[in-house]
């Protein structure tokens, strides 16, 4: 059985524009139904960590990903990762292993930011230059990477709850991507004029407020992939030009709408879609420059199949 | 990361009265409440097949599987196997994978039929000596494998749709156990006098019938794991003395038992328990010996976390 190791993906696959285009597709082929996609199974191992494993079947794709990723939060204090995974991308035809992807959770990171690549190409006005991010960890460094393929950013802001890491993924995003950035402690502030605003934190409460929205603004809001997190002011989903889902389902159940309809508010039918509801032109999309459109990205089992489909085609490539 | 491979498994853990110590330990750690333990994720393959995702945590044990297992029945026709398998055993403290073992489905074989001989152990009269296998596959062997582990079997007989298949797993078994075996080729004569039945098809219509029964016989169907498979009449489920469920959430909406309720039988809680609470003496289980007691086993992600971490510690054993 082939085996591709992290130090082998990474050389073999990064976030670009190729891989948001995938991702892109994935979306078109979930919203038209032609994916297979169950629940995401969930294991919660008390006071101490979870497991999920997400899977998709893409009709006509010729291999499907089951991926295990595991988070615990005591892992930091060992000196371990506190996530971790790995891919088993099986054959669609016989249900045969043909790889095992020990990418110790890469390629779900560059995935998880090619899909905000996608909302943001998507939704976001097409002249958006400043882009804030809310999180100073590693998505919020590739959330921003992301949003320097499909829009001309020239400015960003990193606001963190602890300031010196706002500051230190400040320094490494400006050196990094060759942009003025800088570390927000004011995260009221850090929305103020910005054209893009990505949240990328674990926050069980919300971090981003309606209050702080000015018109023409695209939010997208990736940290959400569990009940209990959430990160934006529930009245952001009811107020908003247009709240767009990776997966309804999912969201529903898991993203930042599950709050807003807890909370008892209600969103328009016609102001809510999925991103691949729009990608394909099912749906318009923004209207108007001074719209406000949000993303509310759970992470789909899709990704997952594009981007290990994506990484055993280059290989195979590479052995030819 | 360390693999072991199906030859490796296969020559450190064996189908024997250790293993099915340790899965009757499973059962009873689910039923008393230790076991968190998600539903089964189900992928279907339209036309092709499906893959099912199985995980437990045990509390106490200090690793927990993922087993990954996919049927794709055109495969035989292509010279490949229709059941393949591996499991991810991650660590319960910290979620980092301790060990990938590619078993091809092995360890989930025999901790199959290492159940079943927890049911019959459990279950069956203790001088139960003819048994009667339906279906001659790989699990007709096994489980009977198993009973002789539990009982003290003098006499086989093995019934399946094809008489050339029977045939051949009797004289295998026959051969291989020790026992004499014989082929029946009228499924209720192979009923007639037995003392266990065992049901091990992917039948999805009953191939055992309620007017066969006897007093004081078991029966166990260890085929059902999905909504579709059906093995048994359901008027066995509700005439039964005591069914018994390898997890009662499960087998409601998987086993035989789904199948009685939607047949519109009811059947009586207190003549209904778990396997675990048979074993650890909160159910009376068999009362007398003219009782048939019933066990609907559907197959659960504890027995593969007990089965994958027993694995890991034979194997960690060898390297000391």
């Amino acid at each position: 059985m082939q085996i591709l190791t992290e130090p082998q993906l990474r050389s073999l696959i990064k976030l670009d524009v190729t891989l948001i285009d995938s991702v892109a597709d994935g979306f078109k082929a979930l919203t038209d139904g032609n994916v297979v996609m169950p629940d995401i199974l969930r294991l919660d191992i008390p006071d101490r960590g979870e497991v999920d494993v997400k899977t998709a079947y893409v009709k006509g794709v010729q291999s499907f990903a089951v991926k295990i990723s595991s988070g615990f939060f005591g892992n930091s204090a060992l000196g371990l990762p506190s996530l971790s995974g790995m891919m088993v991308l099986l054959d669609a035809e016989t249900g045969l292993t043909k790889v095992l992807l020990l990418d110790n959770g890469y390629l779900t990171d560059i995935r998880t930011a090619a899909a905000g690549g996608v909302a943001a190409r998507a939704l976001s006005r097409p002249n958006s230059h400043i882009a804030a991010m809310y999180g100073a960890g590693l998505q919020a460094r590739l959330q921003l990477e992301a949003l320097t393929l499909v829009r001309p950013i020239t400015e960003a802001r990193i606001w963190a709850r602890r300031p010196e890491q706002a500051q230190a993924t400040a320094e490494w995003c400006e050196k990094e991507y060759g942009l003025p950035v800088q570390a927000y402690a004011n995260p009221a502030e850090a929305a103020k004029g910005a054209d893009i605003l990505v949240t990328t934190t674990p926050s069980a409460s919300p971090i981003l407020l309606q209050d702080w929205l000015e018109p023409g603004q695209h939010v997208t809001a990736m940290g959400s992939d569990a009940e209990f997190k959430n990160e934006l002011d529930p009245a952001i989903i009811s107020h908003a030009s247009l709240y767009v889902a990776d997966s309804l389902p999912q969201t529903t159940r898991l993203g930042e709408l599950h709050h807003a309809l807890e909370s008892g508010l209600t969103i328009d039918p016609s102001r809510s879609t999925e991103l691949g509801a729009v990608l394909n032109g099912n749906h318009s999309g923004r209207r108007a420059s001074d719209e406000i459109t949000v993303a509310d990205l759970t992470g789909t089992g899709v990704q997952d199949t594009v981007i290990a489909t994506m990484a055993y085609d280059l290989w195979k490539k590479t052995t030819l």
